[in-house]
This record gives structure tokens, C-alpha cells and sequence, in this order.
């Protein structure tokens, strides 16, 4: 087909109260320029039509993907696109091509409901975020943290590091010197084990990491330090240890909590699970909620409503998104964005996230696929030319408005680090990439110094803040400290549109645009030394001239 | 790109509670057959998975649509493709073309919740269906009805012609004569016009149709032979009289009601409106409701309720679907469904409604792309190929388990009758066509007679009974009876698959197709006669041995 566009996203779809995002697939070649005509569905005069002209957002080997925000003087659409070639101008309309502009064949989006426009919080797009893990971030006033953060004390699944509020409160500065603007923190609420993705009571705090008030504390310094917080928020399953899944067990068939939870058969057996499990049953533990329920919704909504407004946080990471049912995940949303539109909500997702990017649900997700993506180009399992090719084809499933809000990352509590894949160089590159890129970049604790760390349990070691004072690792902090500072610097990196630049198959080259500023990155992925354009402005990078492996030059260049 | 495959709907999807359904887009010529393998995310074991063959769906110029319903023995899920060609196996992964059956690189579908399932009422596929303007269609006990009925007394948007329950009631033999099972009903609440698209109190029938009595007598003759009632429900917008916008009237800015619709100033003006309306303020006695508000929808759904519980109806068609709110309609369909999950639920949506085919708002639409298309071909705009071709583009949009379920029209109160473009051999050829398709056809009353109709009011005429003692109509009106009757006899017609037949730009030809059974089904829009093939049984049709132009012919084939 030479031109494709469906009634539905990310082809259509609103993002303001009278604006439509539009997206054409055009085959290359054909067309010099393409206009959206639009109006409103009862407006039947045939001269009376509004002209918005397509820029190019991708293209592939065969296809240019085009875009366009359409402003209507009312919320009612219909549209069709005017192709104007070397030789002629058609119209591409709900039937096909059409020599005719044809009103009554226009696509139809009959109107914007506020409910269905995709909204983005403020403090999103293109934020430089922090992940720790509480217990093993910082400790004040504990004496074990440095001890068992020794190397030689590798993390077990058991052992608590003594990581508390306090100690993160201290180091506020440090998140400052990294321009880090949201914090995400690990799940804080009762339970039996170090990381707390278990919980055994979702109204009260876990004692270990200190009190509500010191609680408070960290998240007010937090906030005079210009950073917001995020929690981690576990509804997919609770422990075992919670009242909730105790009363089952105590009162079985006549338990009010049974449709709660997924149940095969009673008595319930904590050994061989007779009900579903985090894990499909393999983890007698956290038993797994039924999130299809409405007293289960209800009664978890109101959990995150209740700390949203008590500690006023800004937002939630939500664990195992994708296990959890919409219907929760609707009002989830409903509830928190009722009580403050600027609430952050990020799923944790590890595929393809299309489905739950529908304006009802989350801002964000978790890409994964962008960790996959680099780390097969820094092994060489894809040369610069399929990173692209994927990155498109994940990429254009999704609206483009939620490009800069992806929370990408290359390590995380669930992956093996950095720093067990490359060396410092590397490593470097790779962070600087990401913060270079569209989305919201999110650093895991200590990647920035080069953290050790294989699978889990070994990618959660305590923090070593000991490598401050090593030479290589600082090198690496303050690689990460100017690369944070340009983002923070430069609205173009956090929220233009990036535009993809070739220079062969080992170079990684791209332009982050707006509408006054122009920044490009390269990353030299190869053996050959890259030479730079004359008459940039170097931002970033350590020589004017040139490029070496594993080196990367961020520079400005002149708007045309 | 040689596979397509995407973790959103038409692509999978699930049907039950451990039954994901599959799509995967394939080039031609590439594979001898294809597997889907599929297993548990949390099943780990390489050796251990599941193994279905695809089917092929649709096929165009380029490429094979393949599907498979996948039942795993847990609603986790992860799959990859198994291409089978001439000469080797690969795999087809998240990644794209793979040597290796790598799990890691699956696609996941992490859980099926119950609240995603795609569920279809039972009533709903293939059900023969009839639509009636209750004021137009028989009268019972008035005078008024056959006088103005005379063809010389045209409608205009005003008078009232004296239809009733009464006088419909009485004509329930006739919609058995014609197979009838689902039986849609204009509005019928209280309301200052004839047709009842405005509302001026949803808590009260208006009495010009009967009395409750009536109305619930009429509902259970049809239960009794075998007809289900669709009530046609009116939530985008209000009468100016109905007590809720005369309160904003009334009371301007302190109304409670001010935020139920789209006000833009104090006082309310009914002749320029100050406020939005059906049509975007082209209809001042029509105030548009903000479906998105909560108490609009609290309100509106109790309304649905209400009756559906009380008259105990078989579902809803919806006004003017597409410009009410999903969370309107998530909302609707969760209370209906929760009272009792086979009810249907029928968007009114003109052009593309993948939008709302999410299997959390309707069971289908009507869909009047099929209409188009049939319009198209017979009035030769369209040739047979372009026929299957825009035919193809449509359908493979939505998931495939809807076809069966898809409303048909040819004709509606909305549009040009079928008689006024085409002669009466032309409509039987239509008309059978549509009852021989894939989905639930719905007749508007009249058609199987020929009934007159150009644009509203014109197409809003009353039934013509008399035409039944008319040759030429009657005969028309037979041919209806036996394609429904051919219908309902025969499963295959109600609930198979639909498989496209090659014979030349001038035969529209399709078999349909299921376990145990093969109808093909042969309409020639050509003047050349076509022969049909030897040793078939024909079930309709007036020639054993060829069909001329605007003939059909329906015949049974041995399953091979």
C-alpha cells in the first residue's frame, strides 16, 4: 500500500481538549509534501477546511512516517491528507486515494472526550531519575552498611545492609550533584523481607528504614532539593504474612477476603500452593491478587490514594504492571489524577508496552527494550544499522507524544549491571547515551561509579561510596555529573524530537531538534577514528578533532 | 518486512481464560506451514511447550494472514512462530528472524485477566436481525395509521403516524415469517418528537406508543417466539425539556447540573446556543451531555439498568456511540454485564470502530462500511477485486472473533433505502448477500418489501402492508424469508468462517466454512451468465445450471 492510516492509535489520537496528533505511513517517493485538511464532522462546507502541513518523524527502507498536530476551533474532526507530488496533488481519504477532496469520505474522529486525550504530567518528560534501594543506598547512625558493603560480603536473598532514611536524606547532595530530579525508591510498606516487594500491611511502614517522620523528612529535603519522589507500589501480590491472605487461611471457604486472591482449593497449602502465586506458584509467599475484583481495586486505589496524600509524593512505580488487570489500572489512575493531574505513574513492563499506553492507564514504562537494544550494539550482536531498524519498529507502535516520557534504563534491582558486561569506558558511553536520548533516563544506584554487580542477588550491593575517592570511578561519577548537567541545561534534550544520523554501521549518531535548538550525539562504536564536522560548538567530549572508540562528542550546531 | 507480529489487538488477544487468540502477518511465499509455540512465562524448561498450526485467515496481493487459538493449561503466556519451509525451519521472536527457538526473545503475553477477555453474548453471532420505527410500523385500535401510510402522504420530521406496542404486537407472526431473533426498537422514552432521539425523561415511557402494560405484553410475545428486544438507548444528549438541562436553565451558574453539559455562558440561549449540542449546537433542543463526568454516568447507566432489569431486555444499541465517552461506556457495559453477561451491547459507528472493540465497551456496530461497499459494488463504482480488497482492509483491523458478530446494514432511518437506488431484483441480490455474510444482519423494516425511501424524512415512511399483495414485492419478501430460514437452519451461515472465491471482477463469490460444513454462495453482477460447477447441491437460487445477471445462487459442497 502506498499510503496507511487507521482510526486508532498511535495513528489518531488526541492530545488536547481541540488537538489531534496525526500519523501518515507513505511509501517513499511519491509524495514532495503532505497536508492534513481537517474540519469539524458537521461542517459541510467543501471550501471551508483547515491546512496543517506533515513532518517526517521516522522512515524506514521503504516509508516515511509522517506527523502533524492538528488545532480544530472545535473538538468534532474529520480529515483527509493532500498529497502534492512533482506532478500532481491527490487526496488520501477512509477509501484509498481519490482525485477528489471528498468530505464525505474524510476519516472521521467524531470527537475529543476529555477522558480519552492522552496527558503527560509535568515533571515527566525527559526527567533525570534515580533508583535506589533503601536498604542498601545509605545508613546513619547503623554501624553494619560499611561492613557488609565490603566486597568480599557479596548480598544474599536475607541479609538486611542497614540502609535507612536518615542516611539517604544525607546524600541529597549527592543526588543534587547528579541533577537527578525524581527518586525512585524501593517498596518501604511492612514486610518480612529486605526488599519489600511482599507486603504484609499496606497502611503501615516498615519500622527497619526508620520512622514516618523521618520519612517525612527525607521527602520534604527532598523536595526544597528540587527532587520528587516516586514509590514502588506492589498490587500484583501480597506476602503471605498479610491480614488480608491470613484470614483465608483461618476461615477458608467462609474467609470475605477468598475471591481476593485466586484459590484452587481449601484448606490453603503454604507448601505445595494450592492457589496462584507471583510466579505462577512459584512463590508460596506472595500469593497473587485477583485485580479483576472491585473490592480488590478499591481497597488497593485507596492504599495508594492514602500515601499519595499523606506523604505527598509525586508519583508511583507500579510492579509487575503487566500482570494486573486494566480494569484496576483505570481507576488506579482515575482516583490518584482526580486528586492531582500531575501525579506520575510508571509501569514496570519489560516488552512491548503498547497496550497500556492508552491515556486510561500509565504515563510510562519501563524500556527495557532500549537496555536490550544497547547492550546488543555494545556486544556487537547488532551492528548501528539494526539498533535503528528495532528502535523504529518498537518505537512507532507507540504514540509519539509519550517518546520523551519513556523511563529508559540499562540496569535495574532485576538485571545484571553495567558493570559486569563493559569496562569503565563503556560504561560511560552507555550512560551518556541514554542521557542523551529521548525519554526519562533512569540511573540504578552506583552505576554512575561503576557498581559491581552480576545477577540477583549480586546487582544489589550496598552502595560503595568509597569509589568517590578512586580515580577511574570518579572520572566516570563526573562523566555522568556534566552529561546530567547539559540535559538539565538543555530543554532540546529533554524534550525535542531526535532525528537519526548516519554515518555507517559503527558510529551511533544522532539530533536531538526543537524549535530552536539543534544538538548532536556520536558515539564511535568502532576501530576507525571519527572525524568531526568543522564549526561546532563541543558540549560534550574529550577532543574537538576527533573521535576514538568508545568516545562520544556532544555538539551544537547551527539552526538552518 | 517478511513477519508481522504485535503484543496488541488484531494481533492477540484473549477469548478465555487460558485461550490467547493469534495473528501473525506473513509474505507469501515464504512458508510451507506454520506453528505457533507457546508455554508459561514462568516455564523455563526449553524442551517443554505447546504447538499449534496456524490457518490461514485472509490473504492479500503481498501477504497470508495466519491465526491460531492457543489454549494453554495457565493464563501465562509466552509464544514465538515455527516456520516450516521447502527447505529449513527458523523462528520468528520479538526480534524478528531467528535460527534458534530462543525463549528468552518470546513474545510475552504476560497473564490473561478475566476483565480482558473479548466476550461475546450468546445471542449475538449470526442472529437475524430487524430495526422498526415503533410510530411507522403498525398501529393497532387508531385510525390515523394506513390513511397517512398512502405513498402520496410523505413524512416530514413532524407528524406522528400512530404505530404502537399494540399494533406491532400483533405483528409478531410476520417477524417470525422472516426469521426474526433480534428485534431493535426505536426510542421509546418520554419525549417531545416523533422519533424520541431527544429525552426529555429517561424514568418514563411516553405514552403515545401504550402504556407499560403494553410495552411489557409486546416484550413477551416476543419472547415466546423466540425474538429478543434491543432498546435503542440516547446518552450522548438530552431533550432542551428534560428536567436536567431545565434546572441549568433555571438556575444557571448554582444549577447542580451545570457540569453535565458543555455550557459556555450564563444565561442559557436556546436560540443562538450557548452550550454544546448533538451536531455541535446545530440542534439547540438537543443539549450534548459531558459523558466524561461521573455523576453523568453514574446516572445514565442506573438508567440502562433500570430497564433492563425491568423489562428484562436483551440489550442496547447505542446512539451515536462514537461521540460519547469510553468511560461512559466501560462503565455501562460493567453494570450491564455484571447483571447479566448476555447482554448485548451495539455501537452506532459509521466508519472504523477498532477503536472501541476493545472487549470493554460493545459486542459490535453497525457496520455501515459493509453497506458502502455493497452500495459501491452494485452501483459499479467498485469492481468485485476492489470489493475484497477494501472488503480485507477492514476487516483485518479487527480481532477476527467479531466477524461473526459485526451488525450488517444495507439500510437504516439514517440512510437512503436500498429501493431508492436499485430495482427489486438488484435488492433481492443485497439483500441475500447481507444474509448470507458473516455477522448479525440487520433489516430495516420494509426493505424485504421494497419499501419507497430517499433521504429522511423520506426513509422514514410508514410500513406499506399492503405490499404484501403486491406479486413483484411479495416475491421479494419470499426470497427474504427463505435466505433467513436458509440461515437459521444452517450453523455454518450463523457462525463459520468466511473464505473469498475467485471467479473474475464480475461474481462476488465466498464460501463459508466450518467443521462439518461448506456453503458457497455466488451473486453475478455481470451480464455474462456463469455456470455453475457440476454435482453441487443448490439451496437457493432459480437455475441448477447457471445464474444471469443480478442472480445469486447458494449451494452446499462436500467437505473434502
Amino acid at each position: 500500500m502506498k499510503f496507511e492510516h487507521y482510526l486508532e492509535k498511535p495513528y489518531v489520537y488526541p492530545i488536547a481538549e481541540k488537538t489531534l496528533k496525526i500519523r501518515l505511513k507513505a511509501k517513499k517517493g511519491i509524495a514532495k509534501k503532505i497536508y492534513v485538511l481537517y474540519k469539524s464532522i458537521y461542517n459541510h462546507d467543501p471550501e471551508n477546511y483547515l491546512k496543517k502541513e506533515m513532518e517526517i518523524l521516522f522512515q524506514d527502507q521503504g516509508y516515511l512516517y509522517y506527523e502533524a498536530e492538528c488545532l480544530n476551533d472545535v473538538p468534532y474532526f474529520k480529515y483527509n491528507f493532500q498529497i502534492i507530488t512533482e506532478k500532481e496533488n491527490f487526496y488520501f481519504n477512509i477509501d484509498g486515494i481519490s482525485r477528489e477532496n471528498n468530505q464525505k469520505r474524510y476519516f472521521f474522529f467524531p470527537v475529543i472526550n476529555d477522558y480519552e486525550i492522552i496527558k503527560i504530567p509535568k515533571g515527566l518528560p525527559g526527567a533525570i531519575s534515580y533508583q535506589v534501594l533503601i536498604d542498601r543506598f545509605a545508613s546513619e547512625g547503623r554501624t553494619n552498611f560499611n561492613e557488609l558493603s565490603e566486597p568480599e560480603k557479596l548480598p544474599d536473598r536475607k541479609t538486611y545492609y542497614g540502609g535507612n532514611y536518615q542516611g539517604l536524606r544525607k546524600k541529597i547532595p549527592y543526588l543534587q550533584s547528579l541533577n537527578v530530579e525524581l527518586l525512585y525508591l524501593s517498596p518501604l510498606f511492612k514486610s518480612p523481607t529486605y526488599h519489600k516487594y511482599d507486603i504484609e500491611d499496606y497502611y503501615e511502614l516498615d519500622e527497619i528504614y526508620g520512622s514516618l517522620t523521618d520519612l517525612k523528612e527525607l521527602i520534604d529535603a527532598c523536595r526544597q532539593a528540587g527532587i520528587k519522589v516516586i514509590f514502588d507500589g506492589v498490587f500484583n501480590h501480597v506476602s503471605s504474612e498479610n491480614k488480608l491472605f491470613k484470614d483465608v487461611i483461618e476461615k477458608g471457604e467462609n474467609s470475605k477476603y477468598k475471591a481476593w486472591f485466586y484459590i484452587d482449593s481449601f484448606p490453603i497449602d503454604k507448601t505445595i500452593p494450592n492457589y496462584d502465586t507471583f510466579g505462577n506458584k512459584l512463590v508460596p509467599s506472595m500469593p497473587r491478587l485477583n485485580t479483576n475484583n472491585d473490592e480488590v481495586i478499591k481497597y488497593f486505589t485507596d492504599v495508594a490514594l492514602y500515601w499519595t496524600k499523606k506523604l505527598n509524593i509525586a508519583g508511583w512505580r507500579l510492579d509487575v504492571y503487566d500482570e494486573v488487570s486494566v480494569k484496576f489500572w483505570r481507576e488506579f489512575r482515575s482516583k490518584l489524577k482526580e486528586y492531582n493531574e500531575e501525579i506520575i505513574i510508571v509501569g514496570e513492563i519489560w516488552e512491548q508496552s503498547q497496550r497500556w499506553l492508552d491515556g486510561s492507564q500509565i504515563d510510562s514504562f519501563t524500556n527495557y527494550r532500549f537496555r536490550d537494544l544497547v547492550l546488543d550494539l555494545m556486544s556487537k550482536k547488532i551492528n548501528v544499522s539494526k539498533f535503528w531498524e528495532l528502535f523504529k519498529k518498537h518505537y512507532l507502535r507507540y504514540p509519539s507524544v509519550y517518546y520523551n516520557q519513556f523511563v529508559n534504563l540499562l540496569g535495574s534491582h532485576d538485571t545484571t549491571r553495567l558493570s559486569s558486561l563493559f569496562n569503565l569506558k563503556q560504561q560511560q558511553l552507555a550512560l551518556v547515551l541514554m542521557l542523551m536520548f529521548p525519554g526519562s533516563p533512569l540511573l540504578y544506584y552506583g552505576d554512575e561509579l561503576g557498581l559491581e554487580g552480576a545477577e540477583d542477588p549480586d546487582n544489589r550491593r550496598a552502595m560503595r561510596w568509597d569509589y568517590l575517592n578512586h580515580k577511574d570511578r570518579k572520572q566516570l561519577y563526573e562523566s555522568i555529573v556534566r552529561a546530567t548537567s547539559l540535559r538539565k541545561e538543555n530543554k532540546v534534550l529533554k524534550e525535542g524530537a531526535i532525528i537519526i544520523e548516519h554515518y555507517g554501521d559503527q558510529i551511533l549518531a544522532f539530533t536531538r531538534k526543537d524549535e530552536t535548538d539543534l544538538i548532536t550525539c556520536v558515539f564511535n562504536l568502532g576501530e576507525e577514528r571519527f572525524v568531526l564536522p568543522k564549526g561546532i560548538k563541543l558540549l560534550l567530549g574529550s577532543n574537538q578533532e576527533e573521535i576514538k572508540n568508545n568516545e562520544y562528542a556532544i555538539f551544537r550546531r547551527e539552526k538552518k
